[in-house]
């Protein structure tokens, strides 16, 4: 495994790698691997001739209040990850190479970075849509990976690389979960230990929608109401204060009134708990071919 | 020489071109193609292995009362044009196929867009940057192939492909122009004969700020005001209304105070001669490598 620190660098490997016709798999990470990241990674692994796994934590996708400085940077540890699910190229910039003084341009994907997390969040999503068209603009991916946990960030990604003619594949993979059903996420980590043992209770919640959608409930006001009430009724520790809970399409984020079998429906929530912000989410509804 | 109409078609052919290790010259177009169109064309015919026209009057970068519907499409007489200069592909694409109803996608470059002729016509760069990097990915560039007459556009497209990593050259190429000195462009047709007659005044008055400069005047709201100057004391025919005149730095488009023989400066005007909006420049100082 090689391990590339300038964009140049990085982009000069990958276009003689094309040349070669050799097909690339990207895994974009702000580090901090767990399980789900490691998911993404072997279905790289298993679908394409050379991978590449980058790692930034992208500055212009936090607030100012937010997690910057504090979100973790075990690279040592994820390096030997990298290398031993076979990874090519760990691709490990500075923030001062993606962003010289004077950067300038933003993409922005409208109507879906301003709803869900981008409400509580603005400008997250536009930071995301940069960094992830520069990063693959230099790692010139065949096939890009992402988790469904970041359920909104994947929406806003497909859109883009349909919107540009982006000449890849955006493929989403499951939630991988701890045992007691918390999502996996490099935040979790923030978490103190009452904190720990209450974090279940989100996807508890969505798994309570998930029930009453199956007994033939259809109407979101009353799942979001279920999901909230299960969020809030938590007993031991620390009650979880709800960002959001919503029903929505999954392709236009716009809200959904019934669920229906035949579409495909993202139930997502945002809550904190103590200081530690988690999202989950679960889809209802068929799966549609080339879709999530 | 090959007409492809459909992104998808196109997209394939180029991929296929760059595996096979050919290099890509690119010309992207709103028809109406003029000789300094051709000197574009020429130009990405010496340095490139195949060379790739695109033709579109692209709405995205029209305002809702500007000239989408009257732009010239001299479709048959530009397609005979590209086969005379050695076109290998002529992309030619629908308006829904690159933007179907969903689309979201848009791409900003903060700071350079909302002046000069940006702070009279909204939102154009933004519809110049999208469409432009959607043939990129499109087209796939090594090389791509602009004109200096639409500074601006050049200076903005030159920053999003540096800021995003596109893997591509930009080429600005120098105006060329009508015996008596009117800049060539599409739009000199909507010109009237009386018109017509005034149009070169924008460029004297150019000339007459390049003589002052040449003599040592350095003040750059004494050159704004010779060539305004010149342009309102046209005596024949129509006087120019001015829509501005700017002395700005060739890189950051910020206002210069002194003009100095060290930096690239940008002198441009735009203004309205009867109904028809002419844009012309002339930039000083010397050149660096790899500017323009």
């Amino acid at each position: 495994m090689k391990i590339v620190k300038r964009p140049e660098t990085m982009q000069g490997i990958t276009m003689g790698l094309k040349r070669k016709g050799g097909t690339i798999g990207f895994v974009p990470t702000m580090g901090a691997l767990h399980e789900g990241h490691l998911s993404l990674i072997r279905r790289a692994r298993r679908e394409n001739d050379i991978v590449i796994v980058s790692i930034f934590v992208n500055p212009l996708q936090f607030g100012p209040s937010e997690d910057l400085k504090r979100y973790p940077r075990p690279f040592g540890k994820d390096k030997k990850l990298c290398l031993q699910e076979g990874v090519d190229f760990l691709f490990y910039p500075d923030a001062g190479a993606l962003y010289p003084r004077d950067f300038r341009t933003q993409i922005s994907v409208k109507g879906l970075e301003d709803v869900l997390c981008g409400k509580s969040r603005p400008g997250h999503f536009r930071g995301v849509s940069t960094v992830v068209a520069k990063l693959f603009n230099i790692v010139q991916p065949d096939n890009a990976y992402f988790g469904q946990k970041d359920s909104q960030q994947a929406v806003i990604i497909r859109r883009m690389v349909k919107d540009l003619n982006m000449p890849l594949e955006i493929v989403v993979m499951p939630i991988i979960r701890e045992k007691d059903g918390l999502a996996m996420s490099s935040r979790n980590a923030y978490l103190e230990n009452k904190e720990r043992e209450t974090a279940p209770v989100v996807y508890r919640a969505l798994q309570g929608a998930g029930t009453l959608v199956a007994k033939g409930i259809r109407d979101s006001g009353k799942i979001a109401a279920a999901i909230k009430n299960i969020l809030i009724s938590q007993k031991s520790g620390p009650v979880p204060v709800i960002d959001y809970v919503a029903v929505v399409d999954l392709e236009s984020l716009l809200p959904v009134r019934t669920i229906s079998r035949d579409a495909r429906t993202l139930i997502a929530l945002a809550a904190r708990i103590g200081k530690t912000r988690l999202i989950d989410n679960v889809i209802i509804g068929r799966r549609k071919k080339g879709k999530w």
